[in-house]
């Protein structure tokens, strides 16, 4: 009669990206932990809630709501690493505060991210390290999920990979100091200074996408050169328009042939 | 009354990885073009079947299937370019007749793809070169699905990236001439040389996965240098007895704090 988490990628902005099995999954959760941080936090909360209601058939759910901790602001890649740090350890302490009083023995609790587990984010790192201080006894499982990349790939009709070529997946800080050296597709997420702006000077091609996969997408490609003031300007408007932006790109040396 | 195309991801393994989108789009399609090649090709073709089978429900479809060119298999970075180029001429000529033989005005035709088509696939590089001829009226679309990569890092329950790092996705090449210098997280796909033995002297944990998400599932993971060996055997040993393998691995440095 131990606790079991599941943590469930739901894709990352249409409900349709949910997976059969992520569905299934859904069906056998007694608790689910929403929670959300942020300017976005409604709206992310909102589309959770939705797919619990669209996709859940017919058997009692609990769902509780926990306020995420909110990382430090600062600037430098060392202050990140030690917000982040501290972020996680403010977050352990409310996911274990969740599964010791909000989850029953024998019942299955379920986090619901964004997109796919795996891919920036740190739910399977902190159930990890709730397991390993032993204090409290369950297994968990994660379920895997359509991810911003892919879903910004599909709406572009583009391949990730040149042929035979290798993929970067970075975020902002990434690129800062030019384009990786061993690659000629990177893709970048989690960007809030137009980072791609330092790179307009190189001959590459953009992909860039907004809210994919949402009733609010906005797509844009081309020579980045070309569209690179487009992309500030749109992406600027949208961001105050929604009061929030999700964002992502795929950045191609146009030399390499496709 | 123009042509439509559908590429649609239908996840690497298990047939539960088809998203709700995935499946709605098979409901629409009147041919499904089912290809594969090489050793394989039975079991993949036979795992396509059933997903049209199991998620179609009661309208009327084709299958056409038609026989995937095979490539070449040469040593050397320029004769795979060269041998990856004919290959593609191949399979265009091979897509285009099934275009415009199998498909009539105003139908839908559909490619099934293995995982995720952005990723190591041809067949959105393929139907746009197609659609660039002019020679072919239709429009097409692309639909994400679950790859071996998140696959992969939901098994073994694993992010995929470390905390504010970057990734490379890469192939056997990528990394036979040494770990990347700029990421900490190496994803390998399409290594039929077992090339991480090449790093075994590094320190690296890895996360390796066999037929992910099928019933004949083969996870390993640790120490690159402990785990070595075993991989090595039962992967020669899986593969002598399936007659092919697809495997994935992540290479982490150790050293990086998770
Ligand atoms: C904390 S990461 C989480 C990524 C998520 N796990 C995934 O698989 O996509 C958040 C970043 O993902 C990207 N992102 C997530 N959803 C997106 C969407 N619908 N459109 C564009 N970018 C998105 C943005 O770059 C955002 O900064
Ligand atoms: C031509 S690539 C296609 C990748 C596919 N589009 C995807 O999204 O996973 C084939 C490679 O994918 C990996 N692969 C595909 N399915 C797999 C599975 N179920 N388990 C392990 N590796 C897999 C292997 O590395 C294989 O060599």
């Amino acid at each position: 009669m131990t606790k079991r988490i599941l943590i469930i990628g739901i894709g990352a902005g249409d409900p349709d990206y949910m997976t059969v099995q992520a569905i299934n999954a859904l069906n056998q959760v007694d608790v689910f932990f929403v929670m959300d941080k942020g300017v976005a936090k409604e709206k992310l909360v909102a589309l959770r809630k939705a797919i619990i209601e669209r996709f859940v058939n017919g058997h009692d759910y609990r769902v509780v709501e926990a306020t995420s901790p909110e990382r430090r602001r600062d600037e430098g890649e060392s202050d990140y690493r030690s917000a982040v740090d501290e972020l996680n350890r403010d977050k352990q302490r409310v996911f274990e505060r969740l599964i010791s009083d909000e989850l029953a023995d024998g019942e299955c609790g379920a986090f619901l991210v964004w997109g796919d587990p795996s891919l920036y984010d740190s739910t399977i790192r902190i159930v990890e390290a709730i397991e390993k201080t032993g204090n409290h006894a369950f297994d968990y499982a994660v379920i895997p999920g359509i991810s911003s990349v892919q879903a910004l790939a599909a709406r572009h009709k583009v391949p990730l990979n040149q042929i035979g070529r290798s993929i970067q997946i970075t975020n902002g800080r990434g690129i800062a100091n030019g384009f990786p050296n061993n690659v000629d597709s990177v893709v970048v997420m989690l960007d809030s200074q137009d980072t791609y702006r330092k790179l307009a000077d190189q001959n590459l091609d953009i992909y860039w996408g907004a809210y994919v996969g949402t009733p609010d997408e906005i797509l844009i490609s081309g020579k980045l050169h070309e569209v690179v003031d487009d992309i500030v300007r749109i992406r600027a408007e949208a961001r105050h328009k929604h009061g929030w932006i999700m964002d992502t790109y795929l950045l191609r040396r146009s030399d390499g042939e496709t």
